[in-house]
């Protein structure tokens, strides 16, 4: 299918944009624009202009303009996206939904919360828990990322293996379509099979099928309590095979996360927390729930540990003791800086019995390229971060960094896995997004985005059209 | 968006089909073509021919002869859809997924299954509890409906309340898209956002997007064990009014299903089973998870029920007593034939804190329009099957039947609602379908339907077709 490449060629219609939002919305001043040029990617491009709506009505003026004259449009939020995928990469207007930041309705008895995308997904959470109620998706940037964000990515988070991830909590939406239609789609019920589920297309199509305006998200009774425990393992097998092995009795914890040798080192480094560093593996578990069963739970879980091997198992019982366990893990990023000054962090996914397997094999790339690969994150849903530490000054370790990622992705669908479980393709995942999609289902998507956005306007140049000239121009990568 | 009429005009190319499948596959004596006209929605329609293809290969090549020569085909599974959804009302090609019946993978330690579309959803589960597993998703019909059904409708069930409905646990599928090319969507692992969700497109598009070939379903850990209770109430707006409190004191019940007053006289005229008849509402419960909790959870449960003014609470603790109470659940279907010979059996949904408005809205309705209505469901998800008792023989108790319909669907929309939680639309709900979706979103719909199915061929005059001619011909309602 030929595609329009609506790279700007006329100059944003600014008058005409200042007046559908007011002057003071319309931002053209150079520092301006820099401000909305990236994202968490550290990948950018100036916009020519940035435009903060107030409304929904706003936006699709906005949109019926971009069709009009034929610009790029490039929704945003909070800017933490991890691929690019609010980069203004061809130019034309970021459309910032920051003015869009209410929380309308919480509603325990529904147990139902309807935001609009600005609301920062830590602050609902807040306010259900005020109710007795969970959000559970908890992306790592919760504190700052947005929920319209959240829900164009369809974030994940430690707490899926229990509880799900962005797509499994969004009950219906507002969206402006491409062509400038406001529309609704889904239900405020558990149950609705009206139609096509337009809701759950528009979750995780970053941004180019529409701009959502307002979600509607199912809530749950919030667990009584927790129980963390941290575990080190001698070997990082046991600590893989002990996700199994605690799954395999029933128990469903809310996370697993696993840190493997080079992560704990780099922490203690950081921390000095008392760290096991000579450790192959930390086993993070959390279970939740009322306080007789985490109890029981927790002790179950102890006795897998150590009949899998585990060395040592802490667990806490308190939020003191809960938060030191937890400090660890939220180390990471900090500490992985004190390696290298850059990491490439690949939020590669398999089925979880090949944990073991996507172990070795990072140990076994880091070790063929000369790298240093740090893996850790989600071990229960088989979510491993993988992370190649790089200096971005050296082309020589970033020459060898690109070939490890490639054979990291060949290796990861080989296991049957998945290249992105939780950042999305954006422009930094975009050469190899044909890698995993089946061509017909690649045809399929561009058919449904050439039926919903014929003139190509909204955040074009993503997920499926491989942006190798940008990526090349702005990292030195991209050339599968 | 015009639409092209894709009725056959000539006779289907039979000797190509039998040279693709087989000719003891395909199906063209008068008695077959009766066998595969209808579903359980009582709607029927004669197709021109039945093919039994064995695989993803033939069906691509079925599809190819469809677009070639423009004949409509339908995708079948078990016929028990309540809508028509697999009724050949425009002639052409029944296409009954019959053979493939298997059951590819269940892998314990992932806990996925690899399903065929025509594996009985009975089966899954009962191989999964081979394993410990659970398939949560359990339509009445489970016992005979597929799963390809299930996915196609996004079934749902009893278990929704705590457990979700079927696209909860759709992870991938392989399909055969329209234009004739065999794709696979999705993953094999929890999370993974690489480009637009097909999956969840295709769950609920009622067979007009593609034909469900495998489907890739998560199963979760099997709970250790199950309370039930049955709870007696004086004054239905008492029980509607308990589903609330249950859910605020953050006790998740598996099921809370509500039957009504004239569904407990049905059902006791039925089965003599000593149910309260004097009572107005009778509240079925149910927990699962480890033993202590669930004990510790009937016991609060019961405390509350008691506090709403329950007059009698009955605890099963073992299967014999817990398949008792049940009983009185399954036996409503049976029984009300014993009311009228004929039903309308509308699967209605509210936001839960609406249930009580419907409920007196019902009540109403029956004496306003001098009908028995009978509601009772799955009161969790707020999804009350409001069921009108007739006698289709009877032209004037019809009117006032359909009448009532309308009356019904704009109160549910009016309470926030949906049309339809788990049926779906079909042929049956087609002239009610813009009454719910927002036009700019049912433009939307066709758009994607157009860019999928170009010739109009797969399950054409379904879902958003107002259906009002063959509906008319075929019960006398249908005309909004």
């Amino acid at each position: 299918m030929a595609w329009k490449e609506s790279r700007s060629e006329t100059p944003l219609p600014v008058e005409e944009l200042r007046r559908i939002c007011g002057p003071e919305h319309v931002l053209t001043a150079p520092e301006d624009r820099l401000a909305y040029s990236f994202d968490a990617s550290k990948l950018s491009a100036l916009p020519e202009a940035v435009v903060l709506p107030a409304n929904a009505r706003q936006i699709s003026q906005i949109l019926g303009l971009a069709n009009r004259y034929g610009f790029p449009v490039y929704p945003r939020g909070a800017g933490s996206g991890m691929v690019g995928g609010a980069v203004p990469d061809r130019g034309g207007l970021v459309l910032a939904l920051t003015r869009l930041n209410r929380i309308l309705e919480l509603d325990p008895d529904d147990m139902i919360a309807v935001v609009e995308p600005a609301v920062v997904t830590g602050r609902l959470q807040q306010e259900a828990a005020r109710h007795g109620l969970l959000y559970p998706p908890d992306p790592a940037s919760l504190s700052f990322s947005t929920l319209g964000g959240n829900v164009a990515t369809c974030a994940g988070g430690p707490r899926a293996v229990k509880y799900g991830v962005t797509r499994d909590y969004v009950l219906g939406l507002e969206a402006v379509l491409p062509t400038g239609e406001v529309i609704t789609t889904g239900t405020r019920t558990m149950k609705g099979v009206v139609g096509y589920d337009l809701t759950r297309l528009l979750v995780g199509s970053e941004g180019t099928l529409g701009v959502i305006t307002r979600v509607v998200l199912r809530l749950v009774p919030a667990p009584e309590t927790v129980r963390t425990l941290a575990v080190v393992f001698p070997q990082i097998d046991q600590a893989s095979r002990t996700v199994t092995a605690v799954l395999r009795a029933r128990i469903l914890p809310t996370c697993l996360e696993l840190l493997d040798q080079a992560t704990l080192e780099a922490v203690e480094a950081h921390v000095q927390a008392g760290l096991p560093v000579q450790a192959h593996a930390l086993l993070i578990l959390e279970v939740d729930g009322p306080e007789a069963v985490v109890d029981e739970q927790a002790r179950r879980i102890e006795d897998i540990c150590r009949r899998m091997g585990a060395q040592d198992v802490e667990t806490a019982r308190d939020p003191a003791s809960r938060e030191r366990l937890w400090a660890a893990r939220r180390a990471i990023s900090p500490a992985l800086r004190r390696i290298r000054p850059g990491k490439i962090n690949e939020d590669v996914t398999v089925p979880r019995s090949r944990i073991p397997d996507l172990i070795r094999f990072n140990r076994e790339l880091a070790r063929r390229h000369d790298l240093i690969i740090v893996s850790f994150g989600h071990a229960g849903d088989g979510n491993i971060h993988t992370n190649i530490m790089v200096d971005r000054s050296d082309r020589h370790e970033m020459a060898r960094a690109q070939q490890a990622v490639e054979e990291l992705f060949r290796e990861v669908l080989r296991l049957g896995g998945t290249i992105s479980g939780e950042h999305g393709i954006g422009i930094a995942k975009s050469p190899f997004f044909q890698w995993e999609v089946h061509p017909g289902a690649l045809d399929a998507m561009v058919r449904i985005k050439h039926a919903l956005d014929p003139n190509n306007i909204l955040n074009p140049g993503k997920m499926f059209v491989p942006n190798r000239a940008f990526l090349e121009a702005e990292t030195g990568r991209g050339k599968p």
